[in-house]
């Protein structure tokens, strides 16, 4: 089958994430849409930078419009941003019969329901998992995974800048100024960065999910939005006395009278999970009746993890356009006749790092003779206690951490340890994950 | 249209959980589904359980056959559990070309393979969100959400009880015994543990997980399994004091050499989020090469966040044999018609608890003059702490926390406050969020 073929709209940040995120995982990609994705025209007033991405059998053109209108085009995506010549695009791409992948919130939460409209009316699909909340699947999440729920509420860190900033604020004591200086120096805020510290990023987010959750038309007129410019390190450092973090949140929930939908900072319990995203991460917390609280977790921006989204709604346009309806998504997401051979590995062949506790006679030569034993099985140690058991006379324990070992070998160390004259009983192990992002 | 008509096998937690959400949201449910869902038949050996679910309407039998047979059935949900009686009844209804929604993690993590062909063969498809992790939607996230991705690893807090004791253990600085005992008293253990704390229940949902991220065949005989009873709180503390939290983690990760799938006890770094995730509920981390690490945090297990997942995947397959597949989900996941009319409510009519500073000449007095204001306003106090300015002569902050109020009386009390000559300067207000799960 050919592959589907994808209009790109605007090659900066997220878009040449896209482009080689698309063309890195093309293998497995295909496997999981069932055909090939391929971007085959691109788009951007910077054309030499447009042509330093694309491959020789692209198009690029700074003349989005002969993109949305040219006949071999399925999908659009647009991420050009601002609510103008994007929306016309769109609406172009729309009356062409092309299905539209976008990031942008803005557009979206201002003009959402008549772009909605235009795509329902042609039958094509308008999807924008990208324009809220970054790598995270919330919208997914809230369109088809909570769907036995009537949604409470929705409390998000969905700003990324503004959360850095208050991290920032509240870690080194500092006050705003300088740490917004140092974000826009880090490139983590922009040159003006009001749309971000005013809140207004937040609240188009939380206006397109509380359209989402509550079954209401998209209404960003009616956020309420107030920024972190007026926080004060003073406040931060008080709520911390009494147990909160403060963060930006975006709100929306269902009371008696109708929809809140806010954006403003709050003090959070500090034990609650979100209260301890630091940083440019993002998390949405969702209320349900049935599901009660879940959290989702991720960056919150950034090329490759919006590139994510993006593409995660290709392959969703893909599969509709390809599969019949019931094999739309194959049950193990790749292609049942394109499964991977790929052993399934002993635990012997495992490394990790581990844990491991020992409890031996307190007498001269004893660590020696124990980390001679590790050496010889090319075990190193990358920290270690030495603790009283208190009571059993001479014996102590020690704690050893090692640094990644393939298991067999950390066995078998175990074993000729377990062995040692000078060494009571068994040695406890426990694997170390450090789960590095 | 007329309602889709669902077999129900097995009607105890879950099966209760998922009657009674069915039943309790169906105006929504069906808003989101495009067409109305409901409980025709319930087969169970207990028919007086059943009937005390059943509308009149609802056909019980104690007769499962009757059910994955009956022509009138479209989607059957099996929550018998078990590899053996549960298989027959799906493959049956399978071949009777009905589509098969299960919680039964031991089934496919077993014979997963099989069945998937089968449903394959007939074009009908077996969904299994409540398998993994109960309410939160992780088998969706990986199979349609993080598609661009190469998954480079996935760790998860999969098993509620085991969590449940390792937390009680640290927190309470008690051993193994007595905490399982209190975790079987509370419900949260079965009267015969061994599939939880050993770590088998794990297993079958990692065996799940790893086939979805890395499309390879559910493999459980080639999984490593370790549990939790030989932990000691020895080790816990020990842990906790190199900067780590003890963990049962099901884990799969792709290595140059092929597939780590293992359960086992993990230490995990303090300050990562899923290292703060306790008690019952479960977390599951994913590591893509594009977004980075994502994180998906609910209720694991419970009557009420498993029926979540149960009727999100009736609701999938229900839009899916309704819609024509371009509008299979609308865009804001209730239908475009149906859409309500809710309003969004001015701030002004929000409730929130706040954080007040104020700072006021301290003298005596002023204290009596501000929560005299307060209390005009209908405001209580729920906390209050006094702080020196530090230079500023006779000025001093007062911090007080509010209950509950709405944002109209906390305007103009402000208003008033700031109006009161012992106040100097504005009055910092910060809302509240406590965000109960």
């Amino acid at each position: 089958m050919n592959p589907i073929k994808v209009g790109l709209l605007g090659i900066g940040t997220v878009g040449g994430g896209t482009y080689t995120v698309l063309k890195r995982n093309q293998e497995e990609i295909t496997r999981r849409a069932g055909r090939g994705i391929i971007v085959s025209m691109i788009a951007d007033r910077d054309l030499e930078r447009a042509r330093s991405f694309a491959d020789s059998s692209v198009i690029v053109t700074d003349n989005a419009q002969d993109i949305v209108t040219h006949p071999d085009i399925d999908i659009i995506v647009e991420l050009i941003g601002g609510t103008t010549i994007a929306k016309d695009l769109i609406l172009t791409a729309i009356a062409q019969g092309k299905h539209v992948v976008t990031a942008n919130k803005a557009l979206l939460a201002n003009h959402g329901t008549e772009i909605f409209a235009a795509a329902r009316d042609k039958g094509v699909m308008v999807a924008f998992e990208a324009a809220v909340a970054g790598g995270i699947p919330i919208i997914k999440s809230l369109r088809e995974s909570l769907t036995a729920n009537r949604i409470e509420w929705i409390a998000g860190i969905i700003n990324g800048t503004a959360n850095f900033i208050l991290s920032e604020m509240r870690e080194k004591s500092l006050p705003f100024a300088p740490v917004l200086d140092q974000a826009q120096k880090l490139g983590y805020a922009e040159a003006d960065p009001a749309y971000d510290i005013e809140g207004i990023d937040a609240a188009h987010k939380i206006t397109i999910m509380s359209a989402i959750a509550f079954g209401i038309p998209v209404q960003f007129d009616k956020a309420y939005i107030e920024g972190i410019t007026k926080l004060t390190q003073e406040d931060i450092s008080y709520a911390e006395e009494l147990g909160y973090r403060i963060k930006l949140l975006g709100i929306t929930r269902r009371v008696e009278t109708g929809i809140e939908l806010r954006v403003h900072p709050a003090l959070i319990p500090a034990r609650r999970l979100i209260a301890n995203v630091e940083g440019v991460m993002n998390a949405v917390v969702v209320k349900g009746d049935a599901v009660g609280a879940t959290l989702y977790y991720g960056a919150g921006a950034g090329a490759e993890p919006t590139a994510s989204s993006v593409i995660a709604d290709l392959v969703d346009v893909t599969r509709m356009q390809t599969a019949d309806p019931m094999h739309r998504v194959p049950t193990l997401s790749f292609q049942p006749d394109l499964l991977s051979d790929t052993p399934v590995l002993p635990m012997e062949a495992v490394e990790t790092a581990c844990y491991l506790r020992l409890q031996v006679i307190d007498k001269p030569g004893v660590l020696a003779e124990i980390t001679r034993v590790l050496a010889d099985f090319n075990i190193s140690i990358s920290a270690m206690i030495q603790k009283e058991t208190g009571g059993e006379g001479d014996t102590v324990n020690i704690i050893m951490l090692t640094h990644k070992t393939l298991e067999k070998n950390t066995n078998a160390a175990i074993a000729k340890i377990e062995s040692l004259p000078v060494v009571s009983g068994k040695v406890t192990r426990i694997r170390i994950e450090e789960l590095n992002g």
